[in-house]
């Protein structure tokens, strides 16, 4: 199924482009044609990189600014890291640099020589950051230190993706320091709180929250925690992971405090992250035949407005009405455009913005304005209502984008309940896996070899090992071995 | 006096660090002591790179903000593109590549393996972003097209120092495409005058606006406009850049649109962009002696508030009393901070804060309690006023802070005032160049060889051609030649 594949260039150019995987599917068709056509995205002509384009960064600034939000008020300051990394950073860590080394891209010259020691594009901030740290802390009053980075980063990935996997992507990293492992775990689960928050309540994506197992880990983590949420064809996407990291960088970098008591101990750590994967998550979570469905909260046009006449006479007066409409929408804080292009039919318009994916149209004509109403058209379920007064429309409007946001959420809630099944044996689950799709919870015990195994077999992982386990013993769906924890695992983008 | 010097390793670790020019003098001690004391940006293990800390970055967001907007209700709209260009790409213009080559850094390998063909670390994007627009641009209809970046560029810098020059430093760049010269034109000079607009309404400092002669123009454009500020130190700051391009990159990558004719006509474009040099001109423009001072509009704290007691007894009803204020003033919309630490006296505090450029500081002790009233201390003055009434404290703070970002601006441009010096002969210009600094205005006529000999014997530049010319002719001050033509000259950073 993961076939790597390149896309031809658009013209004679030597230079590579990215590639997607898995691309001749029809799911994966509609993704890259409709982030192509809703212009959220396009190819580059740096194999593996693509271009983000002004509707798709304004989706990437909605998030941003909620998240940016949420992060400064849980006590974080933002700072600025060099992007290049040392290659002798990297090999400080024993675990992180067995992960990301084979991923690193290699800056070997710089102002026209030959480098002495080769530098890393950053593919994370760890080595980095911890070495600044090791700097910074002396005291437990120094501590803790919660750091936030809004960054570039780079991973050589041989499969990519629109959004999804590409060698660069735009990301926040979260680096902290405590005085102490309970500090620190502490820590690592409000900021996956936080992720949790920013998926429901504002990408309307319901997520399990879990547990990593060893084999899904970040390199160089103790714990992984992570968001895992479920795309419209049935595969999970991991949203965000938060990661408790003992004092493993701690001791790599030497980040030592003295404690209340005049000793020297290593600090304990957490880094997390999410990136701008969210927006692919966003098409592929919500999104239908006709193409983009986004979330009120986070749409950069909540409300677009469609003019509709015939003669010229008409014309003044439904854009004088649709003109007056756009104020009061704005005067509200509502995010609104007025699309009066009279090159385009109004039935050009309608299907534009609604593979754009615009929560909310208002249709004004002649009859309209004499009657002093609009007909307002829902892009989640397609639904109109005509005859909705002029008068209030604001409220009425803003209203409704609430009403929509929660629709959409509950639709995906809904979704998931029903594309996630209980299984009692690997034979059952082998059946479903491919036939069903979704999230399968199962007891299971098995080893990291055994993960390995099903992978092989079924393409399925691990997702996470939900957090609050309270269950009856149960029998393994792998190796028949009593527990009493579940997993859930899914094909997995 | 452009000595290069590595500043030592704090630790034994074989990588190298920022390595500042002329580090010795005294402005350069100051300016280097006070960005590290006052946490703005620190030097990192990669020779050339900073790191910015929190109090730095908060204030490039708050300069981010209020460009941003400025930029979008211009009608521009944020992208990304990606950080690697294809190094064919950056030989398609003549004198980008003569420009900008000999200070890139290159990618070479990546994921374990020797890339075919080298990736430039982007210096600035006009490659790749016109290689991208001769894909979006077929009619007059996609014109214009107004993109803005916010990203990372790196510069092989072999003299570097902290925010002024840096290897990587954080930027916007603006590049856009229009239908004809006049648009792009008027495009260029707008965006100079929302630079203007950011310097002086924002960030206090005074800029001169005029174009680069050829000599000091962008590698590849047709005509540089400028913004240029004078730091304390009497030395002329390039603050931002606006490129007039002509055809050239239009050229170059193919941007050719159908016109209402039906004609292919090569796009005009423009580019322009500021960085985190702004930073840097914040301290060099305000400072003094004491550290940093800040202009309320863009500081990061714009009050703190500093508890003064003796006895326990005492500073519950100090505190609560502070705590009141900060409330009040936190309401008001108010950047405030109240540091009730108890292992540091008031007059730490009082140095700390002042250090750290705190436009406005309120003192309250125990009788200012008791009679309802507080002490409130001017950074950019030194000023106190005692007796200030705690009632409608956030109108007074409000009402101040607009007065403080007023006089600070006041300030900076009477200095520009008396250091700007009318010159009529070269002779003078030497004699005074270096006994006073400061901007020289001189009748000019001479040739970019005449510049280049001016600034090897004096090392002063043009720093602009400013508009408005309406002089009497004149004598040029260094080729004797009539001329109605003035330019600024001046050591610069």
């Amino acid at each position: 199924m993961e076939v790597k594949e390149n896309i031809e260039h658009k013209n004679n150019d030597p230079a590579d482009v990215l590639g997607d995987e898995d691309k001749d599917s029809d799911k994966a068709k509609w993704y890259t044609q409709t982030i192509q056509q809703t212009e959220l995205a396009d190819y580059s002509p740096v194999k593996g990189c693509m271009v983000i384009r002004p509707y798709g960064y304004a989706l990437w600034e909605n998030i941003q600014r909620a998240l940016d939000k949420m992060i400064k008020d849980t006590g974080h300051q933002n700072a600025y890291f060099p992007m290049f990394i040392p290659e002798s950073f990297l090999t400080k860590e024993k675990e992180h640099v067995e992960g990301f080394a084979p991923e690193c891209a290699i800056v070997t010259h710089g102002g026209g020589k030959k480098l002495e020691e080769p530098l890393i594009v950053r593919p994370t901030s760890e080595t980095i950051i911890n070495y600044m740290f090791a700097q910074w802390v002396q005291s437990w009053r120094d501590l803790p230190l919660l750091i936030n980075q809004w960054a570039n980063v780079v991973r050589w990935e041989m499969r990519t993706r629109l959004f999804l996997r590409t060698m660069e992507f735009l990301w926040q990293e979260g680096h902290t320091a405590h005085a102490t492992s309970d500090e620190a775990q502490e820590e690592a689960k409000k900021m996956l709180e936080v992720y949790r928050t920013l998926a429901e309540d504002w990408l309307a994506l319901p997520v399990l929250t879990g547990e990593k197992t060893e084999r899904e880990r970040f390199a160089g983590a103790v714990q992984t925690y992570c968001i895992e949420a479920l795309m419209r064809d049935g595969k999970a996407l991991q949203a965000g992971t938060s990661h408790f990291l003992g004092q493993n960088f701690a001791k790599a970098f030497e980040i030592q405090f003295q404690n209340q008591e005049g000793q020297l101990e290593h600090a304990w750590q957490t880094s997390w992250g999410v990136s701008t994967r969210l927006v692919g998550a966003l098409v592929l979570g919500h999104g239908d035949d006709k193409g983009l469905i986004l979330p009120p909260k986070i749409a950069p046009i909540q409300v677009v407005i469609v003019p509709i006449y015939k003669q010229d006479a008409e014309k003044v007066t439904v854009i004088e009405t649709c003109k007056k409409i756009e104020k009061a929408l704005v005067e509200a804080g509502v995010r609104v455009k007025l699309d009066d292009r009279d090159n385009h039919t109004p039935g050009f318009k309608f299907n534009h913005w609604e593979q754009k994916g615009v929560p909310v149209r208002i249709n004004i004509g002649p009859k309209d304005c004499e009657k002093n109403v609009v007909e307002i058209a829902k892009r989640h379920d397609g639904t109109k209502t005509r005859d909705i007064s002029q008068d209030g429309i604001a409220a009425y409007i803003s209203n409704l984008l609430v009403e929509v946001q929660q629709a959409i959420y509950d639709r995906a809630l809904a979704y998931r309940k029903e594309m996630t099944t209980q299984v009692a044996s690997y034979d059952e689950f082998k059946k479903l896996v491919d036939k069903k799709g979704g999230f399968f919870e199962a007891y299971f015990a098995g080893s990291s070899e055994d993960e390995g195994k099903i992978k092989e077999e079924t393409k399925a992982t691990v997702r996470c090992i939900p957090f609050n386990q309270n269950h009856a013993e149960g029998k393994c769906f792998y190796t028949g071995k009593a527990t009493k924890q579940k997993a859930i695992f899914a094909k997995a983008y």
